[in-house]
This record gives C-alpha cells, structure tokens and sequence, in this order.
C-alpha cells in the first residue's frame, strides 16, 4: 500500500473555522472522488499551529504510487490539486513508509 | 480518543538510514509502553523531505488530552520525550481533529 500525506497551510484570509469547513464540506467530498483512492483521513490541527504553519495533515492510501499519480493527472485529480492549491498558500506532498 | 502529531527532524549527523533504524527500533519500543496508549502509527518520509525538513511524523492515539500528558508525566514518558529530542533537531507536537 502506498501512503502519501500532504501538509496545508491555510490562506491568510482564512479562519480556522473557514478552513476548517472548506475541508470537510468543500474539498473532502471532491478529493474521495480520486479513483483509486484506498483511504483517506484528514487531521485538522486543535490548537494554534504556532511555528509548524499546519493547519491540517491529509493521508491518502493507494495501492501503488504509480495509481497516486494516475489519480493526480485524471480530470477529477486536477480539480482536487486546484481546489487545494487555491484555499491554502502552502501545500506540501511527502510520501511516507508507513509502520502500524 | 485523543489524538496527536509528532513531526520530528533528525539530528543533523544523522543519516535517513541512522534515523530510520533509531526510530523503528530504539525509539518506537520505548513508546510504546506508555501508559494509556490505544495506538501508534509511524511514519517515515520516504522521499527528500525537501523544503518541509520533515523525516518523520507520529501518530499517538489515547483515550483523552489527560490520559496524553499523563503518560508524558511519567517516567517513561520523559524517557521518550528525551530519547525524541536527544535524536531530532526539531520536535513539534499538535493536537488533531481526526476525520476518518
């Protein structure tokens, strides 16, 4: 299984509670639409993310990284990295070796 | 259940193998016997972590934010916390809001 997790950063005309309802309402229900996708949890920061600059941590599970990209370069996958990139000012991909 | 984010930056003379072996086999052992914790997850930045500076993130899951600094309360919890700072550079902690 392949993992990867994305670091967001949030627009500094957002508030918390803003971003906060843009990720669960908004933009989780386009990103469980990236074929392939095997399981996703989003994590939003509680507290003042203070020097880390998170204001949330997605996981995203595929089966291969080869089916993350695929899911990424579809119509559905643009949209998804779009509507991403136009509501946070940092957005950071790390792909992660993952032990339970 | 309670859960929190480690992000952890390696000591600077330390490889991606040192650290790796570190955590997996020196640190994760130590953790995992702290009292009250439900689960761990530990994840390895597989890539270059490249502008974020993260090598690894953290997942500890307990039944309540007390149960959490309890368990760091102890003398096993400040054994971890001084093992995480002793091998990383950088070790920052956030509280989650976890949306499966």
């Amino acid at each position: 299984m392949f993992k990867a997790m994305i670091l967001l950063t949030r627009r500094e005309d957002m508030t918390p509670d803003e971003f906060r309802r843009w990720w669960l309402e908004e933009h989780r229900p386009l990103a469980l639409q990236l074929p392939g996708l095997q399981r996703m949890v989003v994590n939003i920061v509680d507290a003042d993310p203070g020097e880390t600059g998170i204001d949330g941590i997605s996981e995203l599970w595929f089966d291969t990284q080869a089916d993350f990209e695929a899911a990424y370069a579809t119509e559905i996958g643009k949209a998804v990295a779009a509507d991403s990139m136009g509501h946070n000012r940092k957005r950071l991909r790390l792909f992660i070796d993952e032990h339970e």
